[in-house]
């Protein structure tokens, strides 16, 4: 089993919802972090407690950069990039259309090129289950075939697989590639039980909900993904690393609809935009096979997606009172 | 069955290899053919007996000038981009680290986005055997999972093929994706072949093989190749396309060194350099599972990949005579 006791770790999009818990495991597990992160959605206060760490850094910069971004890892004897920045807005990546391929494959681009000029011979990359398309097998394993994503943040995704493997072969890189299902909790700012707060927020009668509530998602807990991550790379012997990180099963988007108004708004009306996806892009159907990280002993603490997102949810409302 | 004849098409890297035998095969078929080609390693003699034809023209441009781009496509009727431009030499990709980013990744999101803003409705795409990389499964189905490709050129293929899904979907463009097995034949300025005849030249006496002579590749003829390309745009109804296009079998690199001594040298030694690999990058066994193309009635002159290498070295011998 690797350790990440002393190791030098620099995480990008760190300051990030699913950064700055994967940076708070990484301190747990006594590692020096480094979170590169240009706060375009990512927020100071995520990572300030960490900030009076003689073992912490933070580079406020951009991956578009490169001369920062090389100046940020050079000669910093980094062991370990995991590479999480990105546009987490999947739906405004549709109308921007040079959004996601900026800060999805050319961003991806610039940090293994970075990596491999300051001789980093470990990477790690938050992929998403947006890579598989409209898949026609359910639960989704990872070797699922063609894979063919309909938003251009799947296709970001993509292509940044396709050189996080090229990298580490040409490179003598290790890898790990996680592809998350929808990934929920503690520090979360976006998705749909926001955006379903939101609009209860500005109108506590009525709930529209995009799509006809019958888009079925995979969900996992934050903290569950960011643990598993650090597990699998504990725990694999292996130069290459390809895992769906996931619960065994999906929820609903009416289901999650009912449990936020019964939560937030009791008597608002929920209705419905009536469309199959939720918006261009949308995979209606994510359920991803999660037994090739259960084989490496990842146990979950919010075993189903409901127990995810229900969390949510408490974590809402208490932010709320 | 669609038809190409008067059909609009805008063929970049139409002056290369590849892309001024499929010129052809289009004029042939009465298409209204446009040229984009920056001739980095394109020819214009490739593509000169076409220039006197009234529904032929040539842009020389590069596709990173994204403004010389949308002024070739926009309001010109397109109806079919066929987009093929691309760094030919997969094993100087791996020391320019940046060129098949530049030239892959980022010049098809280029014609992607210049094709969506000017409103074209059917997109091809070569994409290449190098999205499989190392594959366990042989020979290799279209469906085959998980792609990881090992060269730069494989990694820009792969992400060129997620965003031409990723805009087919949002965009409501059609698309046919080839993956292409090696493609040899006439025009053909660089590979193996090509590679043994320019040393032979150099030293008759010795033939240095990178590699230890045990890499199989699957090659295919690039008339066969064209010709399946447009039979499989007019056969298929459907909005997304993908094949490998190949031959059945496999040639072994000592195969056709000994046929290019044969044919130019007899009295050369061949010697292997004894890697695995050709270079770093190269996939030592290559084999494409033809039978989804086949299912479209797609026929081979050259039926076998040595049928396809032994052909261009006779056209290499006619040459040097």
């Amino acid at each position: 089993m690797k350790s990440l006791e002393g190791k030098n770790v620099f995480v990008t999009g760190g300051a990030g919802f699913i950064g700055s818990n994967l940076v708070e495991a990484l301190v747990e597990k006594g590692a020096h972090v480094t979170v590169y992160d240009n706060l375009s959605s990512g927020k100071i206060e995520f990572i300030d407690k960490f900030r009076k760490r003689k073992d912490f850094a933070f580079v406020k910069a951009d991956l578009l950069d490169v001369e920062k971004l090389n100046a940020a890892m050079h000669g910093k004897g980094i062991d370990l990039v995991m590479h999480l920045a990105a546009n987490p807005d999947i739906s405004l990546g549709t109308k921007v259309t040079d959004l996601d391929f900026k800060q999805g494959a050319v961003a991806t681009y610039n940090v293994l090129e970075a990596a491999r000029k300051s001789d980093v011979k470990e990477f790690a990359f938050s992929s998403s289950s947006a890579v598989y398309g409209i898949a026609t097998v359910k639960p989704t394993p990872e070797n699922y075939g063609p894979l063919a994503p309909i938003s251009l943040y799947g296709a970001s995704k993509l292509a940044s697989e396709g050189y996080v493997t090229a990298f580490s072969h040409l490179f003598g890189i290790s890898y790990c590639i996680y592809r998350f299902a929808n990934v929920v909790g503690k520090n979360s700012t976006h998705g749909v039980i926001f955006d379903f707060v939101r609009k209860l927020s500005a109108n506590p009668k009525e709930l529209l909900v995009l799509g006809d509530g019958n888009q079925r998602k995979a969900y996992i807990e934050v903290g569950d993904c960011a643990d598993a991550m650090l597990s699998i790379y504990e725990r694999s012997n292996e130069r290459e690393n390809l895992f769906n990180l996931t619960t065994r099963d999906q929820m609903q988007v009416s289901d999650i609809a009912n449990e936020v108004v019964n939560r937030f708004a009791k008597n608002a009306k929920i209705k419905y935009t009536g469309t199959k996806q939720g918006w261009p892009g949308d995979v209606p159907d994510t359920f991803l096979d999660g037994k090739k990280m259960e084989s490496m002993g990842v146990k979950l603490k919010f075993k189903t997606s409901r127990d995810a997102v229900m969390n949510l949810i408490d974590i809402v409302a208490k932010t709320r009172k």
